[in-house]
């Protein structure tokens, strides 16, 4: 194990989402016609689906459900030995739920939940896609045809979760997951921590945590699909307001993370996003950027207002604050974070 | 240190890149007036730049020399353990030169050459590049203001390094630096390694080893900065037309590493590629793509051809090839790489 | 003289705008540094600019006032002797001032108001633009260099005027100067015009007219400058925001016209847009896209939503509405447009 | 009828092209998969596709036949009284043909032929496109919906046509049709005419006629439609790429034209350029841009070199040159042109 001055890099990069759906067809719809996803397996009411970029086979699962909302976040591991480490960590924390035989495509996998209750699971094994006939592409260095289908979005990028007490998902993430903090937003002169964002790998954010304003527990604010340049954002735009996807907000440029951004509720009403721009981290000792409630405003740089619906409405949709305390089983780990 | 099996990550990223001009007010205007770069310190004959999104205070060191060519090629440990760990090795295998006191804006290094020849460095401590008032960013995660000034290059991406022995430096690269080599290109049903890239981060190669069909030591290919949109190199295409520069190829797509480049020369004579595109890489078991004669063609995707002077040309340009055994110093390392 | 039911074709194009400044040197900069204008000459309290693809020597007229608006709009006929025909057309209406020796770089021009009492003239003599060296551009069909400075905008694309009575301001537009209707926002059933868009020229429109929400007579809503990619505009917002220029609304897509837009305000007030996308109209026998207010919503594409200023603000700014009625001289002519 | 020194208005633009293919099938997956254009009726082997941008019904006719080639080339003029003044002129020179009762979607047209014997034809009545349902656009102004398949072209912008004889049809194209000159290339100091570039409206060029280096007659060089970004025309390059296509040369940037190309062959043997880029000419007395050899260079801006089929490949392929007088019914008015 490194000592202690020195970073983690036990968890590569984020594997995949799985997003549950009250209205499957259609979701599946938005993210193999729209999107230009591919759907590469189904099993069980839910199908799987990928960018062309991704080179794992399977990077997005769609799973019916009652209500929308975040199913299973999957963290790859970088080795073996480095997943067995984290499993262990995270068990001792009180967080862990055990391990699993692996989903489509992958090993075994250590499945736990973050303080807020979120669903997560680290794996190693991972089965690079190999493309059918007919999903061939011209550059070997491609796992998978450019089809040039919808947006055509090249790979997963992130997502955000909501969270009843950011700072101790926050510490979760950086102390037992090993990822970087790369920007924050603390209001009351930095006393309160309304949202945060880490990575394991360059990628700028790979989660987010924000605050959720009522005060619910396990919902998703987005998830986020890459492009490669911010002409196919917009682009994307013109797509789904031909086909009647609600546009929340953008696209446009955000001020923190850089990135540029479109956000559309896919039928079954999870929150999406198609992402480009923003920039990469290489520091090992990359200083978090912090904003205060004047400095970051609005969220955004040129001046763009976010909707109020873009810090009320999340999925679970609750209409009324919630403001149950954490189940038992996540008390012990939030008290040695918090 | 971590078990065998595991990946390296001693090595953060490229930090800077030393070029030699004959023409140093020359490059100096091409760096800052069309590629928009921003100087910030000068001393000993060189003059220190930066791309406005760099962290660094500075990634490119333009020196005065008397032929064009590559100085010192910078790299950022991951902490001062790895850098230790990284001297200790390189020491070992016969390829060290020596700690420095540091440059401009960084502490100390520890100076090696490649098994070909190229000088480089490893270092941890970093200054962060503080902006002065009339280069403060609006954007509070921006190290300096984006200027618009040319072609804006957003930050430093690779170089390609010419070797005689392409085998040697790769594996220098991979087992010493702990670099994951992410493509290559391989002649004679593979037994001849004609070009290997490679990097420690998620950018898809920092460090390029190409062989010299002159069989010179030490020459550079191409150093390139980076800009985030397609647009941008199409732009700086523009750019350098009117202002007289020599463009060599570009604006195209490279088959490996789906590059999107623009090459040029700077006055110096030094092959200086904008550059965008490309893919990240997460994957900690990454399988290299490996490239015949004729599934790399012409190193294109979309049917450009690359005109025979990139072959030919690197600097320090030689007329003549040069066959010249390795110099002592180099041997041992060399043998025990092979 | 072609016959009734033909098109007239004695109008070319927009030849320039002249825009009012109570801060010349100031906008002189947001003109020059930022838009990256280029200044070619100076006289009476007027600086004269041009876009790098403009033809003619200048398409920006600046001039120090003691309030922000437009000054003179300057359209170019086709021949002189449709110079002569458009000339005695609007003297018949009771629009006429008379004829001029004409502005810097241009022959003698026929001076009128519109009926709303914005100032216009109409020429024919047009000295085209001879770049001094180091203007000369590299490409021979570029009149200038494109120097990249800035946003770098190329080319002088259109005006909107507010006015008191929409509908007899398009009407002397469209019978008077031969312009095509393109647009038309109609509210209350359509018995109400908000605004109207046309244009001499395939562009899709040259000049709008829309309502004063105060009563005000002879304003500007704005002025627009073209660059030829989206991700222009991007940028655009990108230089401004940097440079501390409040932008009111964009980069966006507006429905009618369908214009990617970004409107900030020049340090003299008056608002200024970098504009592109849009679609050319070429048929002879267009038929006017009207909307009502359900279907023009906010203006935007995309669910943006234009801040209120954006119906409210004008250039010269009045604090309280004005109504008081059209000056005598114009009485006539509205009233045979009417 | 305008006085002689006045512009003539008669032809408002490029109606449509017709294609001749001997592989149909295919050339319809090109144009309606790949290209992204929309089919909208099928007759007597010819299918009639349009851009979703067109605001005519049709824009290109892919007819069936033993080999490729151009069919009718149809200008739309800008009232029916402009269509008899042309039909009476073109009679006259002897070029004229008679009248039809119109094509699909069209009233009856005027056909004749150029000098070089390719087939025109004027029309003035056209039906504008009305979308059934599942083409509608959310965007009241836009014709049709944006599907987003493949490359999704906007609209028709020009072709090119080879002729034995540039000078003369360069002539009748000025004269008899009214077209502009924007840009000529000329070799042997100015006497021999390789090339020239015309429009009837605003685009650049809607005609360009360049010497058939084979001595053929009546053989198209390309036909070019439209996308609003030059983004746009990278991301169909790598939609070609994907599914096979031969890219003869681009994306890059023409110096005469200023265009941003893509050219490939449709599987019928027709080359067919992506395009966009270039610039509007609104000038009146616009002055033709003349290049020699040496400032044409390869016909590139940035340096890339077009390949020799460029030159020498056009459409019906013919093996040898042809140097066969031109027909008894074409040499009155190829004289009187000349």
């Amino acid at each position: 194990m490194p000592a202690p001055s020195e970073p983690l890099h036990d968890i590569a990069h984020l594997g995949s989402v799985e997003l549950l759906t009250p209205k499957p067809d259609r979701s599946l719809w938005y993210f193999r016609d729209l999107l230009g996803m591919e759907p590469v397996h189904e099993s069980g009411g839910s199908v799987y689906l990928r960018g062309y970029g991704d080179y794992a086979t399977s990077t997005l699962k769609l799973t019916a459900a009652k209500t929308a909302g975040v199913g299973c976040v999957s963290w790859r591991a970088t080795s073996p030995q480095a997943l067995e480490r984290r499993a262990k960590a995270i068990e001792a924390a009180g967080l862990g739920i055990g391990w699993t035989n692996g989903d489509f495509g992958r090993g075994r996998s250590y499945r736990f939940r973050d303080p807020d209750g979120h669903l997560m699971e680290a794996y190693y094994e991972e089965q690079k896609f190999v493309a059918p006939p007919a999903l061939h592409s011209t550059l070997k260095n491609l796992p998978q045809k450019y089809t040039g289908r919808g947006v055509c979005a090249r790979r997963v990028d992130h997502l955000a979760l909501l969270a009843q007490d950011v700072e101790t998902n926050r510490k979760f993430a950086v102390e037992l997951l090993g990822f970087q903090l790369r920007e924050q937003v603390r209001y009351d002169q930095g006393k309160t921590e309304i949202g945060s964002w880490m990575s394991p790998t360059a990628i700028h954010h790979q989660l987010a945590y924000v605050v959720d304003v009522k005060g619910a527990r396990g919902r998703l604010h987005h998830f986020s699909m890459w492009v490669d340049n911010r002409d196919d954002v917009l682009r994307a735009a013109d797509i789904l307001s031909e086909n009647g996807i609600f546009i929340e907000a953008g696209p446009s440029k955000h001020n923190n993370s850089q990135g540029f951004y479109l956000y559309s509720y896919e039928p079954g009403g999870n929150r999406i996003e198609v992402y480009s721009g923003s920039f990469l981290v290489t520091a090992p000792d990359w200083e978090p950027v912090t904003w205060s409630e004047e400095e970051r405003g609005t969220g955004t740089y040129w001046g763009a207002t976010l909707p109020d619906s873009f810090i009320q409405y999340a999925t679970p949709d609750v209409q009324t604050p919630n403001t149950a305390p954490a189940p038992e089983v996540l008390k012990e780990a939030i008290a040695s974070l918090s």
